[in-house]
């Protein structure tokens, strides 16, 4: 069982350069998400206490505590969806010289497509919730820490949508119509939701950033 | 002196939570382009030595030292990003009651200012030519590694946008009319650029995983 999140940040950029099938585009979408989920709560930290803020303190203690959440849930995905990749991988050496081995396969194949996308699914559910934590600092934040959101939302939009990509590779090969429907049918608005906020937000911050 | 990238991901992020000064959003710039160098670097690992890339086999190997050594380079701006931020945090506990006070500390932020926008510029440039190698790698690459050139771009994009706004922060308070003008004569056009290239290639990209 790999424990990737202990790595330094070295070795996951050599190892995501390298031929290694983890990590890939899945892993670094779920640090991107808990990076950005982190800048959350680096908000936080600068607003709680501050009289200025005093009274966003309840909100501020709640955002703290859901930030901490994402950010971790987010971290947990870079293993899980590296373990996730496992059972495909090995489909790929599976015999297939007669129509038994080739049924064997397929039906091998779909079962571990369908867990393969389920990390960057939650991934993209996961920065979507982080998004909306910014879109709350955004107003009750420190203004000293506007950059920071403006950080954050551009690391969970990049998240979202590096997440995305890996779903539709595997929908892609998935022969399940409700199946892909039912992934589509959540995460699409979802996807549009996440990065017109996070254009917004991002847009507001530059504009606050302006000289 | 620090050595963060020999930080866990896992103390990245809780570092980044925390009310630190750094890693704050200059770190995390870094960490997103050193990353988005780190997939161009896969995708080059994923076609070097296949038969039906052997044409490119030349560029390949180019772009392979290339991705390596913005890798490289953007994983160090995270250093020089917090050790350029300390001069800065050191200004603003200096007095200011006299008149004669106030000329020395407000000589003694500008240059601390110009000193921390560095690294944020750094990274608008090498970012930048990371999603160049991209753009090439699109067409010369694996078609099996093309949802991690779309990964790459994104966590490029988000890294020069992350970047800018750290850069903007900076310029806002820094009174040198032609050192504002030269980082923005040169830095404007190539964020401008890096995102509209981006966003083209991460199109093609979607547009080809779509099923």
């Amino acid at each position: 069982m790999s424990n990737i999140p202990q790595w330094s940040l070295e070795k996951f950029a050599a190892e995501t350069f390298s031929s290694a099938p983890v990590p890939g585009g899945g892993g670094v979408a779920a640090l991107a998400g808990s990076i950005g989920a982190a800048l959350a709560g680096m908000v936080c930290s600068l607003t709680a206490g501050k009289k200025r803020y005093a009274k966003y303190e309840e909100d501020i203690r709640r955002i703290t505590a859901k930030a901490r959440s994402l950010m971790d849930e987010l971290m947990a995905q870079i293993d899980r969806d590296a373990e996730n990749f496992y059972p495909l991988s090995q489909c790929y050496g599976l015999p297939s010289n007669t129509e038994e081995e080739k049924q064997i396969k397929e039906e091998k194949m779909q079962a571990a497509l369908k867990v393969a996308v389920s990390a960057p699914v939650e991934i993209v559910r996961l920065s979507y919730e982080a998004i909306l934590l910014h879109e709350e600092l955004a107003e009750k934040g420190s203004k000293l820490a506007v950059s920071d959101v403006g950080c954050g939302v551009l690391c969970l939009k990049a998240a979202m949508q590096c997440a995305w990509l890996n779903v539709m590779i595997n929908l892609k090969s998935i022969h399940d119509p409700s199946f892909v429907e039912g992934i589509e049918t959540e995460l699409k608005p979802i996807l549009a939701a996440g990065e017109k906020l996070a254009d917004e937000i991002h847009t507001a911050v530059a504009a606050k950033l302006a000289y």
